[in-house]
């Protein structure tokens, strides 16, 4: 791999740069993620998918999963949302991470692509492995680790929010769908706040 | 409606009690769910469209909610698990349902209906209203009157279990996925027995 002749092929068929070049790495980006999964996709070879030079990519993006959240249109990313968990009192993170989750998916224009992005998880296999190693490795794994928690702990804790997520959008469940976010907090807090508890 | 020239009508187009007089009374009964919803569809109307007569449909199936559970293919109906949820002491309710929750779920051939039917709620309109009218008023609503707990923490419970459904066998997330249940029902347990404390 490293020993391919790389410099002379690394010469770019379209101009850096160019209008839309961020549009361009994130089609490549969409389609090496879908082909390769989370985990295999990198910044070189969609640089290479995208016929820019790597730090072109980088210039738009500095992280893989800076680049996984635009390409899936993600309103978040996981560098953005695991330091507003940690910021704060320890003992009021259930009710902060409840907060987070609920605001975030308030708006139809944040909530839209996750929840793209979650019914393809549902229904493909391919999706389905992509979502998953970016939702443990950058996210659920991160937090774990950061908290000093059992993976499974915060893994019970993403069901619980993925579970109201659903049940309020997707299948319109009443009266949780038209639960206010207090009412909420004031339910599911205490339950994250004990699985974020080592 | 009552008023159209019935009985000369109920002369059924098929032997009544021939061999799959059960599987077109599903037939008929499928299309009559997905096409008016689980609140809207009659016994009356599923007889209609079967042609048989509706003391006939009566006589395979006791409920609306069995005849929808046989259709769905589900390998329990709600008056199965309610009494199992009650039956036993009022402390151990949540730990009782996550059991019975993984019970049911871990054999593929009773697991993948269910998965198959949330699928459909989850990428199509019309099958999500038929399934939110199917959970919440044979299912949950029943729980929470039985319970005298309010309905939106009974749907918090749902949510949690569905989310670790969906974590362990959709999206097969590590380490959820190898979880044992014993494991789970000390995780989960204590949540859903707050969820179900009025």
């Amino acid at each position: 791999m490293s020993a391919e002749n790389g410099t002379s092929k690394r010469r770019p068929g379209r101009r850096p740069g160019s209008a839309d070049t961020r549009g361009e790495i994130l089609t490549a980006a969409r389609r090496v993620f879908a082909e390769k999964g989370f985990d295999k996709a990198t910044v070189r070879g969609i640089a290479r998918e995208a016929k820019v030079d790597p730090a072109l990519v980088h210039h738009y993006f500095d992280t893989k999963e800076g680049m996984f959240a635009a390409a899936m249109q993600l309103p978040i990313t996981p560098d953005e949302v695991i330091p507003v968990l940690l910021d704060g009192p320890r003992e009021e993170l259930g009710e902060r991470l409840v907060r987070l989750v609920l605001r975030v998916t308030a708006a139809p224009e944040t909530r839209e692509p996750m929840v793209a992005l979650i019914r393809s998880a549902m229904t493909n296999d391919q999706a389905a492995g992509m979502f998953r190693e970016f939702i443990t490795n950058a996210l659920l794994y991160q937090v774990a680790a950061r908290l000093g928690v059992p993976q499974l702990q915060v893994e019970a804790g993403f069901a619980q929010m993925f579970g109201v997520i659903m049940g309020r959008y997707v299948l319109k469940l009443e009266p949780l769908a038209s639960a206010d976010h207090e009412e909420l907090v004031e339910l599911l807090g205490p339950t994250l706040q004990r699985y974020f508890t080592p």
